[in-house]
């Protein structure tokens, strides 16, 4: 249940034409369901506008699709990222209307109809350095259109060749929000967050060998950016920086 | 210059009142401008919104007035952070109506009527865990003071006390954006973040002993944290954060 | 031989009923055994209130099971931490008693009767904050239960749905030790050590990606907690954990 | 207001001799009290069973005494830890019946007659491996004096002279708990967790040099102990090891 | 003795009018010079084009300005790099003649007439990123000059501002090598290298904050350039990269 | 299309025998040519005097393909480097001219007649400190072929037998530039850089184990080496050693 | 042709039994022997005592056999370390008389009759701390018996059970030199330093697990041991150990 | 009282001049000695060759002299390391006769005439590669002076003119220990090491600047060494390298 639906029934209650009593019965604000291995929060969409995502590593396959059957069944939709292959085709098995991203590892069961996120403005442009940042990207652009963001992609356009990018400065600042991935020196956001006054999150991705150091040489890049009012996630978390954007865009 | 003042500028010479080399002369959208020491970049203010700031160590008293009056020049107000006794106090000397926040370390020098920054809608809620992080949080509100923004505070609500927080959840819900400020664990934009939908920006700050490592423990925890979508700045960056804050509420 | 069984030889001295040489011989205080590749450690349970306890990794299946056979034969009960499938199924095959656990990768081997641990007061709560950090659970679990502590479960309670914690607050009050398993942000312990006055052991986990660095940022977040009085053991170490908890409650 | 005072306020309500609604006055359960620049978490004596303890580095001597002034309005006695001179020299001059420990650098405000503590049973023994450990034994030592523990003390017993700590086997057995403060390699923890059957914190410091790392060497030796059940706490924390010894004592 | 003067003695023991023996007594091949306290390299220049060069720190004046007597009594000039202010005032209180850089915390005294280094061909580029880098790039400049190189300069063009640099791109791609210093995020020598063939050499400054970790973020960075074929030298290594840079101009 | 061929257009244009736009037909100096998952380059060779290298991790063995057909389209010759077997094996099969280095795990596909980079002067001697570095120097050897330089090599020859490399002196002396390639401690580039004046160029090697930490140690010791003017690249970047002595020999 | 035959050859030359052109057939005091991949150094022996040791990782097995073969020509015996499986196996099949010990992955071909290693006065005693800890050991072992050392062991003494230590004490007091393998905590060393005044080299090695880093934390304790004296090679260099100790105990 | 003087006792003892209850008086083999912040181990002398040494940092003058007193009182001379200038005077206040090396920050107090240290037979040469490291090489050499060991020195030799180390061979090869410092890239032991078949002992020191972090560079070196059989200290530590050397030359 997300919060456009909660406020549509708080509308209501306000109105007098639903009784409070069936307004909890239908908001169920603070419903939690416990597995064995799990406790469901079952009002993050309430809270935060998206429902939770299942972050596969860690748990076998049996769990995620036993977790994802229960947020299922609340008609919000669910995402699972990082999903290896055993878990990616166990996940198809059971929802075969679900949409899988091989590049990303991400599987998306849409919300039913009517349950949908809400609108938005802006776009989120999804920037990336090099080819082999495509993964995280791909993980970026799943979770952004889960959330119902739309996405835009810049791709490979990275320093050692300025003016790939500077060709492309129309679509920088005509974006709402931008996504800038990189790895090795990780040094396109400083660049991107010079040109541009929308808001600008970078993602250090672990591409990169030697003194890479699986992309903390990105990732400090990117904390030390000399373009000012850049933000950071984690390296590799496409999925982090999606849901950064969709916190600025859906809440406009 | 401001970008709103170029815009308004160009819908001049649309409208055919302002002929295009007069608007050139105008904007002077390339300028720069070469010191011994430095090269202003004056157009910042109209790519981003805000003029450069000059982020004050590593140079001497003298470079940095002698920047800060190139800028003030230009009557779109300036901002000097990271400021040591010496050069605030320069600075007061030089400019007599700097408003100067000693806890904080900022001068600021307001722009000239007419060239203040664009209306924002929304405010900035800033959210320090103990009284020890009051500088970096200072910072960050003189930043976001001099951008524009309307600054509010919460102050000394870390997880230890849990409570603290959670009887402020109207006021959080209620910000534009957060910037969250924690050093030692770093813990409280997890649980922040966890409550709102609005957008966080974590800050780590320095304050801590041993394996603090100077911020890097709550850097870490800033960029792992299980609530998603947090953004993470640089330690002790409230700069930054500010910077990045005024990204998301000055382009709605 | 356990602590308790001595106090029972030494008091049988102490009232003449049982000569001193025949104590010293059922008590074998110093008694060690030597194998070609270990020195077995069979006083360990006189001295610490429970018997030396094989670490896997490192020895092959033989050795463990050399190793255990020699445990098992003082009839104190053997526990093996940390074993592969391969060791698991050589354990099995030469105890058909064991208790494997699969997901905590231990082997238990009761001990004889008569000779369990001590009773004790209180019980051990092991609080998870999400399903990936199962396996240290289960592995602090089955430690404590060997042992002879009471163990209950709290799982996937993490930060970012606060509320899911703060609705299980009587346990955590209740409990005599709180153990807290948390990886990526490592926030966890902080707000449980927040709101309870008994003694908290927080175990950071692995489980995380990219600045999570193995379960470093959850390690450091836990030792720089903001919340007074936690202690911390190492990274995945639930082993560690449960016997910290034994060490407080079997000594009451 | 510790927990020993609400548990008998909450007596006399059971018992009927007080009603609610005074008790709820008397109890203040949720109280904060906020300055421009702290908010006190008034309820931690009555969560925790000691108050909150002010943590100086970072505050002005001004706050710090402010602070303290509103702490110890509330009778329960004030703790401040980590003092530079002039801390300590404001506190003195402001509450003359202070006890300032130099080594520790900590200052003591006793609570009044009545509000003390509850009792204890065990005594905590801290044992330092060198003489420049002693700042850290001291502040552990101030700080569980404080919360009301019986401390002990075994100085300057270092594992380079083995027979020092061998000789005093007695004590270490016999103590409640133990808190091992030690630098440069680490390892007397390891050897004293396997002597002793009974709780034992290992503090590392940040004495040594070189490949010390600021206490880094001896906190990674104690998280790897091989010695089972040892934990830790971070680097030259010896406040936080005697409130994690006062855990232990004072919930038997 | 310069590699230039001793072929001009070889070249005239080729031609039969110097004895070999009077070459060798000219040159001193391999010749060393002990002093209590150093055992001088007299034989640098000859090997390597330049004399050897006095590193300051961990030295005392006194020792600085003896080894500097007993090299300049050679004839090839001095250097003295990081020199603190006592050591650069006993120095030109000894060597009246000596030119000395303040912001490069460098003393140089020429070579004797008819003992300067070779000419060279082509220019040495200096392109720092901020103002704050300006003591590194002072110490390459007058290391370059002291060794005889052309040096120019184009000061504070950071990539958060491109278009400085790009406005610059002629004196790029003229000059004969190229060195490049910056802290912060160290992304300028990425983007400089992707604009010119000739060779880029990266010098990491420690300039920044926080998560630059006294340049380590830039260093790591520069290692890490996406522009392929950039060489890098050690934090705050002006001195170094001018001297790579000599080994290139000065070998063609 | 390289830059000596853009020249001959260029001079042809000044000599009048080639219109203008016809040149800029054949120069396409900005042409960059979009794939879905890559954005092509092509005015690199023109830039920086080779083209586009392809660095093969991170992408699929398709991909590499198609960005190389793309590349080898205009003739210039394609390079793949750190191409693992899948990725071999499906260039060979697509261009049947391609020159495979199993050690070196590259690929080379020539340019066609009369676009071969420009002539060179000087040789680069490649030296390494063991048997276990020769998969870097292969790497690099490949490379600097690849871009037209004549390669020599000096092999096994690490600082533990100094008289090995001594006995090898005139070749060093003689060469236009030395990479020095070194695992473990990384001291040979020391050694060299102190007896010659050519340009060194270090490449540090992940060989090793423990303490070299992935060849961190070697890198670490290289940034630092005693011998000035020594400048260094990633570790184990064969590829970029190569390029680096590139702009040095074919600029001059 | 180890030291002391040379040794043999000089007195016969000041004897005048001998020519000395003949000494230096003899003695090929610089012999080098190129391969493709390798440049031998056959001199070793003279110089150091015994010769050159194969490192295997990163040779393939046809390149290890190959060097195996010219060093094994010259009759002083070879030893080959971390040898895989595949050169193992190659090693056996190519020399007969190899002796191969799986658990330290070394492979030992004895010298011909009459050039053995010097005799040496003392014995090598290798203590380990705990069952894993064996390959390290054994590499040490195997080295030092191929270097001509007697070898001792003493297994599992770690000092979680100090008892089992002490009862050895004179096993350690009378050992020559004493080479100590422990990981985890690495505290084993200093207990054993602080017990016997010969010399102990110690050595870390990468059993352990989360904060042990791959051995990091045993290599900075005894880097740090507050035992004086105590000499620390590479994580896992069991055979740096046994040079060590052969440097020791053969220059008597 | 040393091992030789304890020798001297027992040997009397076994001729029978000697009651066995005197010789217990005269040797206090397991005396210690505790003031109130120190545990004084004087039976070191006896254990391991040489008196307890006091380290100064972390105590105050008074502790330090107050050490110093007791153990002066039993003759065996003292050693201080480390001291501060206030500690150095209040030594050479309360002991007129002690040597201060102002370089070495070290002060000794000579033993009383008949309980010198033993003999030793063979030297200890110090080399040091710059005239930085010289306050590390007068700790070794006053430390070894101490104990007894014949000092000899070789400064200012490093790597990069390798030509002032091998003019010194037949030292090299003469000395019965050598200990090598060396900061900045600490490459001088690999090529020591390599030249001698003797002992050579590393010492890194914390000299140089940037990516040297302290002596962190030097001390990977050398642990990495690629000539075998070099053992380490820690950084800076002089003290303990020469503890190291005489526990080799004072057990032949």
């Amino acid at each position: 249940m997300r919060r456009a639906q909660v406020l549509a029934l708080l509308e209501q209650v306000a109105a007098g034409t639903l009784a409070p009593s069936a307004a909890v019965d239908g908001m169920a604000f603070d419903s939690m369901e416990s597995l064995p291995f799990a406790t469901i929060d079952h009002s993050r969409a309430l809270r935060q506008g998206y429902p939770e995502v299942i972050y596969s590593p860690g748990k076998t396959a049996e769990q995620t699709v036993a977790i994802a059957e229960r947020i299922a069944a609340r008609g919000d939709g669910v995402l699972v990222t990082r999903a290896d292959l055993a878990t990616r085709e166990a996940l198809e098995n059971r929802f075969r209307e679900a949409r899988v991203n091989e590049v990303g590892r991400t599987v998306h069961i849409a919300p039913v109809a009517g349950q949908e996120g809400p609108g938005v403005t802006g776009s989120c442009l999804i920037v990336t350095a090099g080819t082999s940042d495509l993964p995280v990207a791909e993980e970026a652009a799943e979770t952004g259109s889960a959330i119902g963001l739309t996405i835009e992609r810049l791709t490979d356009v990275g320093v050692a060749g300025i003016h790939r990018l500077l060709s492309q400065r129309d679509r920088l600042t005509g974006a709402g929000v931008i996504i800038v991935v990189a790895g090795m020196d990780g040094a396109l956001p400083s660049v991107v967050g010079g040109l541009v006054a929308v808001p600008v999150i970078a993602v250090p991705t672990s591409v990169g060998y030697g003194a890479s150091f699986g992309g903390v040489a990105a990732l400090l890049t990117m904390l030390n950016s000399c373009a000012s009012g850049i933000t950071v996630v984690n390296i590799d978390n496409g999925f982090g920086a999606a849901v950064a954007a969709s916190r600025i865009l859906l809440t406009k």
